[in-house]
């Protein structure tokens, strides 16, 4: 352990390869392989699982997301000789040399990982991912796959809130990155927001990337930095057909005095600077006119400068795209500028005008969402930043990763709270459908038994309470884990981001809507099969100490 | 834009050297360079402040961190040839293609950043950055230069209160790897929880890059991946003096043995795989053993086990560490442990026994840390994951990026909320301090006023409202703003890391405990001059839209 003078490597979290590096752990990981080394258990057959053990923001689902992510460190997952010098001096000096030889020769070559499809909908207690292998590079693998896991899921899973909130035909962007925990947190909530069900961002790196459609138009300081009409210094468009070609100040000046007594505003109050920004961003993009119209005044500046330019636009065959509010009562101006637009387009017979975009983006959280719906509003897009991407609702999901067999012995991590008991040994995850295609429960199995079958009744127990059992008859049923690494290999298919967004909004499309409400949802079942619900509690039994009861 | 399939680049949010992409931005950034390229704006001279509004977490104090990562941005800050071609792809096809040859071409030489010294306590509304430059340039910067500052600021001030919480003495080891906001995000934490004042983190990279002292021992997995004492296959531990070899599993029986009279326990009661996992560990560290010991029932089994192998390595010339909570009530718990060390201590006359480490690290908070100490402990060693470094009580620092002047032209951004009016205009920060060192009060100048004078009364005015301004006679003036990026090149000498951790040790020293308390801090005040008043009030006025009162 040295003292904290920084040793001007480079600060990055990923190899050359971009993929995020085995130290990427925490020193007890290299603790417990060392004594595992030096008492020979380093190979012990291990089998550990990866879940959570309640949903994120006080609701009854979450979204998987990560995988790609964990099988790209297993395939690149070994120390560096330069990973090797620096956990020579962070670990004692008593230390066995031909430790260090053994890490430098470990990879996740013998480990075998089977997992629940990304983007399929998850809960409490299902093993996500089930890790096996010799158990020091198990255990070495738990803090990168904990890390690459638990924060893909957690923002996943907001932004699937999000969506459900807002409902499926309005435009949900992603504006987080400035707000983010960190460089690459924007990165992956770009990433796991467009999974969780988004439609773009504005990171220009992860539409770089992972091909996500970017957005974006300008900030108040556009508006801002623009003093008066002397500031466009370029004032010439030519039409769309290119046949003409016009002064477009002059041609916004000439509507500005025509829409006072069209959607009543006093040109002398509207903010000159503005205009000229609103004309030059029109100049630049004139297929492409979204104007922030919130800097000043709304109705009185923003809106009236806005339908100024796009009257100017459509005299040369340019369509408006519409404007964006960040400030203020949303529910309120959405309702105003949505009326003076069904005026405009009446007045001048432009019936796209009625249906021009309006995109809201101050501070919006879920349950704005639900607010704004309950008092009415005429938002067609949100731009969604700082609560989306640091999931300001609940900003870490705690998924755990916990030892269940070694050395084909099942293991069982007792706690005083019977929530926290693991699930133990290698198991099987089923989950059972009713006739309409509803996901009617979860069920895990020891991975011995045989899988439940379409048309037979089926034992569901809870895993702990005695009392809490059902029988079900599942119309379907699907295996929930598939083998993605073996052999040092990726051994499936991995689909796209795009195919991981349709998984994600079909597997949501599979729970009942009353999982799925924002209010009081109801409990999704997570249960165990007769014999699995046995073999728990014999082991608890026998792991119980003897003495008085507590 | 293009829809969502992955292009197979490499996911890293970082260039070869490690730093931070220009193309980590958001897309309105480029669509904004485009429409000021568009009317040849691209160089006016701006000026743009980064500043909060808000200190985090109810508190009344922010330690500001990031700056380093901002000057490498600077000094890396440009457009890949594949970036280019990128966006390419992402503007309209009417963008003009000469602005992607501009593009290729931007760098930060032209910029000049100036800002307060990383590690500095510091308040809303002062200018943590001050970057100017062409405006499209310093524009292009904003997101980045954000995403930097926000959460490294963040994530150090939560750093320093739960060192407050802790106290002086207290060791705090940052374990937030597994939960953070992504791999970056827990590379972050670490970085900027070690400057706000931790110790030490298990994040092993991180001790790598940073020189951090890393820390860790063993899990519950380790623990329960022993099932007895035939798990332990090399039994032998030379003596620390090395004239000789025992049996250590024997040695350990033996005191096993002797114990239960002097600390109160039943030999039956304890668990032979926790045992087993003890002797282990502390045959590979034998001058390190700390045991985590709430595996199965702490006062039963974990306690007993690891006295028993403290005393067993004590025989051999080995002092042991101490031992680590993880559940429970620990107050209570870490309370009982003191005790038997004490008994210990006075039983085989072993002063260091009475103070063996007790670390807790069981879902901790800051409140969680203020609870503890009313209800008394004997912890003196916290372990810190989730609620850190996702910075649970406020996961976001709100800072915004404001144009303040255009071509010397002083720009006012009005608001109906006027804690939202920015301060207009290049600016100068002074702390003036009291003939004790105490911090009491932060001026803002506008840069042409001249240096408020040791021993001469200074008129501190709060911004917005007339009422509200004191006079102040300050025993020592410090200027805040450092010039760190001029013509290309970073100018000052960058601290080490433990230097900056110092730096924010005394800076927070300087700052009365009120303003640092927990509950219901005094907010420090932020004043502008007297000057810089009347001029923000003139500009307020030139920009109020002519009509009604609203």
């Amino acid at each position: 352990m040295k003292e904290g003078e920084p040793l001007h490597l480079k600060t990055s979290v990923t190899g050359s390869n971009g993929v995020v590096q085995a130290l990427l752990t925490d020193l007890y990981q290299i603790t417990m392989a060392y004594a595992y080394w030096k008492s020979e258990k380093m190979n012990d057959a291990s089998v550990f699982d990866l879940y959570f053990r309640k949903n994120p923001f006080s609701g009854e689902f979450t979204i998987f997301a990560g995988l790609e992510e964990c099988l790209k460190l297993m395939q690149s997952f070994h120390f560096s000789d330069s990973d090797v010098e620096y956990l020579k001096t962070a670990m004692p000096q008593t230390t066995d040399p031909a430790f260090f030889i053994y890490l430098k020769n470990i990879s996740a070559r013998d480990v075998t990982l089977t997992a629940v499809p990304e983007g399929e909908v998850v809960f409490p207690k299902i093993p996500l991912l089930t890790v096996s292998g010799p158990l020091a590079v198990v255990q070495l693998l738990e803090t990168p796959l904990l890390n690459l896991v638990n924060y893909a899921s957690l923002v996943a899973t907001n932004a699937a809130r999000f969506r459900i909130a807002a409902g499926p035909n309005t435009v949900l962007l992603e504006f987080g990155l400035r707000r983010a925990q960190g460089p690459d947190g924007g990165l992956s909530a770009s990433r796991y927001c467009y999974l969780g069900g988004f439609d773009g961002t504005s990171n220009v790196l992860a539409g770089k990337m992972f091909g996500i459609p970017v957005r974006g138009t300008h900030a108040h300081a556009f508006i801002t930095s623009f003093i008066n009409l002397q500031d466009v210094k370029f004032r010439t468009l030519v039409s769309a057909d290119g046949s003409r070609e016009e002064d477009f100040v002059s041609l916004c000046l000439k509507y500005q005095q025509q829409l006072p007594s069209v959607i009543d505003f006093l040109p002398d109050q509207v903010m000159e600077g503005e205009l000229a920004a609103f004309i030059s961003f029109a100049l630049a993009f004139p297929d492409g006119f979204l104007a922030l119209i919130d800097t000043y005044d709304v109705i009185r500046s923003g809106l009236p400068n806005f339908c100024t330019v796009a009257m100017a636009l459509n005299e040369l065959g340019y369509q408006a795209q519409g404007i964006r509010l960040d400030s203020g009562d949303l529910s309120y101006l959405s309702k105003v500028v949505k009326g003076k637009f069904i005026t405009m387009a009446a007045k001048f017979d432009l019936p796209w005008f009625e249906n021009l975009t309006i995109v809201a983006s101050n501070d919006i959280n879920e349950d704005t969402i639900h607010s704004l719906n309950q008092q009415g509003h005429t938002i067609n897009c949100y731009g969604i930043g700082t609560h989306l991407v640091t999931c300001q609702k609940q900003p870490a999901l705690g998924c755990v990763f916990k030892l269940v067999e070694i050395n084909t012995k099942a293991r069982i991590k007792l706690s005083e709270d019977v929530e926290k008991v693991t699930i133990p040994g290698r198991k099987k995850v089923y989950r059972l459908y009713g006739a309409d295609g509803t996901a009617l429960v979860d069920l895990l199995q020891d991975a011995s038994e045989p899988a439940p079958q379409v048309g037979q009744r089926v034992l569901c127990r809870h895993p702990i309470q005695e009392s809490k059992r059902a029988y079900v008859i599942p119309a379907a049923v699907k295996s929930l884990h598939i083998t993605w690494w073996k052999q040092g290999k990726v051994i499936e298919h991995l689909p796209t981001l795009t195919e991981l967004r349709e998984r994600t909004k079909k597997s949501l499309s599979t729970l009942r809507p009353d999982h799925k409400r924002a209010l009081n949802p109801t409990p999704y079942k997570v249960s165990v099969s007769s014999d699995l619900y046995t073999y728990i509690h014999e082991l608890w039994l026998e792991s119980a100490p003897i003495g008085e009861l507590s």
